[in-house]
């Protein structure tokens, strides 16, 4: 992988950043896109060697080009965040997720078709009903617009795959979280906690299943499944298989968390399920194990590090 | 249907014409958008009583409210039209039919929630691979971009209908044919006969079948299923069931063109197939029987009746 160079769409997102940082400390020259004031001072310091604050289009991907080169590899990580944001104003979502991705493969198939793509896709995708481990052939029926979305840009991937013949590859991620992650059930557990309102009560029956992962594993797992980028447009999931409850999670943050500070906190559910909240999404690992990929993070350690991260005043680093 | 008000979604194309025409037969007032310069008188001619010629986007729709106020129904057309065309340039493609649905989705979604929706798709969505009837439920797996975005544009409306409860019914037309068609097999074969340059040579095996319909009974077809628009958003096959090759196709006009010219005319294949053509594409009828449509033009009557058109000068009426 070394003096590759690398774009990363979405670079300052919190998936973004620890995918710079990562890459280039296997040697890769890290250039990035997307939205977002980003220091130079902080992009260095994240391993992102250019930075363009723009949309995904074509004036700028050729602007990244004269500066950066053309890529080796593209991860293309921008895109709508949050199922409540896509609920709220879908266009928004649409735009950020579908158009981006149109932007994008149509500049790659007219300047650069041999660079390989990693377009980041979601277990979204899957949508509610399931019970089990999720394989990636299972038939797709995204519940909110942010999984349809989802879906959409997967399809795009296929059809310039195989009607272009780009070489890409649809990991598509479970649950992520880790330091720098500011929104979400530990985000909002860490806040709650900090702000003093006990007992802790959070939205849903708890029992929700998620197959949770560290993202400092899940960008050494993106790194390895471009790889796998080709014309038949792959699709992996990005999960370790096991899941666990919200309830679990809460339950462990608010452990970890009053041994930190001394404090007994109990956890409280609202029993109220969240719109576009699937209740199970816990992957099939067969295809991830079979690119000899490992993950290295426990969750305990995993959700120790977030809360040591978050009480540290959630400095980057 | 009397007084009600629709719009139409490229009305100046050559199903949108047609189908204006018919819904104002019936009683409704239609104003339309979408490209292409139409003189007024023109568009009066064809039942348009407010055209306006411009992208479908926000700031459009709301001058449309404000002339022609809001719709009971919109029948949405625009979008790309040519397999080809998409494969040149598949972006385009993307924006004509992908982000024109997303722009009107999201306009009803905030200003006409209870407008029903006709999202006219494409058997294209089929792809390859299929030999007898094709029903709806069949896997979806599009052959060219232009099938993959009309595959995109059924989905994004899917989650508008489960998301936001917007009623939409996904027509999916076949072989659509008929006086104002100035591209595709029937203009080319009539263009080269009137060209004088025999013996008439086409592209394909001649063996590709196709689900010939007569475009006077599809926008009857598209009219009926206004009533199926609904948060489930169903799509229905517009075909006869009935495959023909275009070989058959091309013997039945050569023959009426003799007849009306006198001179004998022989057809060859070049044997070359297409990128972007599948090999079979005939419907799978029953929900579209079910809803009480008949076909009423047999296929020698409309062909004969495009050649006749063709003939008179491409005139209009």
């Amino acid at each position: 992988m070394n003096t590759e160079t690398v774009w990363i769409t979405g670079t300052h997102g919190f998936i973004g950043r620890h995918l710079a940082a990562y890459l280039n400390s296997k040697g890769c020259r890290v250039a990035g896109i997307g939205h977002g004031l980003w220091p130079e001072m902080e992009a260095m310091h994240w391993g992102v060697s250019f930075w363009l604050n723009g949309e995904i289009q074509q004036s700028n991907l050729a602007q990244l080009r004269s500066i950066a080169g053309l890529p080796d590899v593209v991860y293309h990580l921008a895109g709508g965040s949050s199922v409540g944001a896509a609920i709220a104003n879908p266009y928004e979502d649409f735009r950020r997720t579908v158009v981006s991705t149109a932007e994008l493969l149509e500049w790659l198939r007219k300047h650069s078709p041999h660079t390989r793509l990693v377009s980041v896709s979601s277990a979204a995708v899957y949508g509610g009903g399931h019970s089990g481990n999720i394989a990636e052939a299972t038939s797709l029926s995204p519940y909110s617009p942010y999984g349809a979305h989802k879906l959409i840009m997967e399809e795009l991937c296929h059809s310039y795959g195989a009607n272009f013949g780009l070489s890409i590859v649809l990991p598509r991620l479970f649950s992520v979280y880790g330091p720098e992650l500011k929104k979400q059930l530990l985000w909002d557990i860490c806040t709650r906690l900090e702000s003093g309102l006990v007992p802790l009560v959070l939205g849903g029956s708890g029992n929700e299943l998620r197959d949770w992962t560290d993202v400092r594993d899940v960008v050494r797992a993106l790194a390895m499944l471009a790889m796998m980028a080709s014309e038949s447009v792959p699709s992996v999931n990005v999960g370790t298989g096991v899941g666990t409850t919200v309830r679990e999670i809460a339950e462990r943050i608010t452990r970890v968390w009053s041994q930190r500070n001394g404090r007994e906190i109990s956890v409280e559910l609202s029993g109220k399920s969240r719109p576009g909240d699937p209740f199970s999404l816990i992957a099939y690992t067969v295809k991830l194990d079979e690119t000899g990929f490992r993950w290295k993070i426990p969750l305990e350690k995993g959700l120790d590090d977030y809360v040591q991260w978050f009480c540290k005043g959630n400095q980057h680093g």
